[in-house]
């Protein structure tokens, strides 16, 4: 069984991923069509992330922060997409395997990203819910709104509160912002949609094993981001590293617990596996490790990009670049130039991260940015934020729904969008 | 086991179903608070149903045409919702059994609608795909779309067949509609996303049993509808009963048979079954028989509206009404007055049908649409209908939505929603 991809006429480039490092490889190297290029993903779409919170409150639809892989790469030449899982590289015979057949590869770019971490944790793997992927933020989305119909109908106090504590872990820019949305939606919307029920019995919990939110930031922006959570009524605890979670209580730390049904974890990821890659090429958090071409140790013709790759060359960053988009776009773009250069019989480039700032948002006019150096907070960061992610997202009618939705839910302070919905089974 | 809900000042008031006929008998019956009302139903929105082709078809998103229950209701007065589903009804206790325990009612409501009827073919059942609800629509859009990818994937000419045809069963405006729209997907969207494959090899058939498509309208807007879609490309096949479908081919009449993996059943509806209710007390397509008050026969406190009931005594519809939003909004209206009225010691008034006319789009600029006694075609026909959907869909932001969907389809002829998405497991 094949994929049904004519022979190609010069080498075969295959992309594994559809995520921000997959799609910037794919556009440079799919201009002018020096290479067959195939894209494989087990999904028909990209999907842009930091949006994902978003779609988890209610606040957008899964479409507006997809787009399908196919459109992206319309004008692409020699351009084929497969949709298929990906199971297992044989870099030997230059053949990948998936899920649909098996595909034989010139070059190989693994750009599959990362899935979440539970640290070994099988209770907690089974009843907390993760946020990296649209069907993970709807399955969320429907979670809490099936909570809180759950905690109208019971009589039993106890219950209750257990389904009204909302427990969310990790303090980076996930976790920060899907606690102060959930703040928003305790604040603004289930007062008028459970009159019946007292909200003010509906507590959010942010658990952090680290000592400030916001690692990766400067202290400033942390303390900024505490504050915020803290004013919108998030219960913060530093310090706390869960250790199980049973679906009724988390516990964390030296037997301190929290009764919760819903537990949302945003503590940790780690690189989607591959078979056919030695335990010897991987890294920390199961990083492939790589050069500074992003070339597989000991392959030449496998390259790894994005949050799935561990480039420790560069002496900013001796334990591996931040696991961010920027970092995924810049070497997808600069392992397709390279592969270009390869055809036009020139050498390759190193890479080399250039930093563009981060930011985080914590609900209405607060957020915190660090760009050109500088350290911002308040309205100003939060239009900043809006702004770039505008920017960054693919496709006009995206931008102008993502743009309508913020408008809406600024203007109205709606989260509109609380169905819960799920595909019927066939 | 109840439904924790405050015993009630007044006589309460259940309404089974928040379709078109429960919330209109909800919004009368909730404007004063002279009953308590309870609504339930197993979502926690309303579907607009006559939309579902547009989500089955990458046109729209489901949040676009639903509406959250609780937010109907929000200024409505003494009003509870409760999020369950309904198994049996104990009319001689004034108990509704439903999946999250036992409810009193002093008036019950029945608007449950109905579901596809299959006619008993088990095999049809198992592998044709419905169109009733949102979940139904979603998974049609993701069916669609991975039939295509399978299409693009294979090398064996016959499976390819097989995918490429899309067969829809039933020629009343769901049929209609939704093959309208397969036909664009095919004509505008299919060649430039799967420059691979062929696309004029993909066939969409649309199979009726009845001589004409459209039966409740008008033999000229019939033969507007099949002419319209046959310019469209559907392959238009009258008087066609369909015997079988195996998920490889559907046969019809007298063995004749198309090979297809993807069978969309919009042939017939069954009213959704309640236990407790006799056979005595259903009529054809298992509505409930109701008199002139909408009252089940021969209980004094139970009405059914809508698709569920039969009402035989108007002798304009010997048969029972047809099976549209609008009788389930005046009918939901009339019951909640009577209600009313009998507060205040008043009669009740019988139900009398005012028909408002009848409409379907065909695709781009062509409906056919009768109203006023008068029957229209073409482009004024497809904007009425337009107008009108607007002003049934419930609330500010569904409505602009749509338009802005309408409007972005209309000018760049993109179905942009081309997206597999589910939530995931947990």
């Amino acid at each position: 069984m094949d994929l049904n991809i004519p022979a190609p006429r010069n080498k075969r480039v295959v992309i594994v991923g559809g995520g921000f490092g997959g799609i910037a490889a794919g556009r440079v190297l799919t201009r002018h069509g020096e290479f067959q290029t195939v894209l494989v993903d087990r999904n028909n779409y990209h999907q842009f992330q930091p949006l994902l919170y978003q779609v988890a409150t209610s606040g957008m639809e899964p479409t507006a922060i997809s787009f399908p892989l196919r459109k992206v790469f319309r004008k692409g030449k020699d351009f084929h997409f497969r949709m298929a899982g990906v199971e297992a590289v044989d870099a030997a015979r230059n053949i990948l395997h998936t899920t649909a057949g098996d595909l034989h590869y010139d070059y190989l770019v693994l750009a599959a990203g990362t899935d979440t971490n539970y640290f070994g944790m099988e209770s907690v793997a089974r009843h907390a819910l993760p946020l990296k992927s649209v069907g993970e933020a709807l399955a969320l989305r429907n979670r809490v709104l099936a909570t809180m119909e759950l905690a109208v109908r019971t009589a039993d106090a106890a219950e209750r509160a257990e389904l009204l504590n909302f427990v969310v872990v990790g303090g980076g820019p996930t976790g920060v912002e899907l606690a102060g949305a959930l703040a928003e939606l305790q604040r603004r919307i289930f007062p008028k949609d459970y009159p019946e029920l007292d909200i003010s019995a509906m507590k959010i919990y942010l658990l952090n094993a680290a000592p400030r939110l916001l690692e990766g930031f400067s202290e400033e922006s942390s303390a900024r981001a505490l504050k915020d959570l803290e004013r919108a009524g998030v219960r913060v605890v530093l310090g706390a590293t869960v250790k199980d979670f049973d679906g009724h209580a988390v516990t964390y730390n030296d037997g301190e617990s929290i009764p919760a049904r819903t537990v949302i974890w945003a503590s940790g990821v780690i690189a989607n596996a591959l078979d056919g890659i030695s335990t010897e090429q991987l890294g920390r958090g199961r990083r492939v490790k790589v050069d500074e071409y992003n070339r597989m140790e000991g392959a030449e013709n496998i390259f790894v990009i994005g949050d799935q790759c561990l480039l420790t060359s560069d002496p900013r960053y001796p334990n591996g670049h931040p696991q961010v988009a920027q970092v995924a776009i810049q070497q997808g773009k600069q392992v397709a130039r390279n592969l270009l250069s390869s055809v036009a019989g020139k050498a390759p480039e190193p890479f080399r991260y250039k930093d563009k700032g981060s930011m985080a948002t914590i609900g209405r006019n607060r957020a915190v940015a660090e760009i050109w150096g500088r350290h911002f907070g308040g309205f100003f960061a939060w239009a900043l934020w809006l702004f770039v992610h505008l920017l960054f997202i693919i496709g006009v009618r995206n931008r102008l729904t993502v743009l309508f939705d913020w408008s809406w839910s600024y203007l109205t302070y709606d989260r509109p969008l609380r169905t819960i919905i799920r595909p019927a089974k066939k």
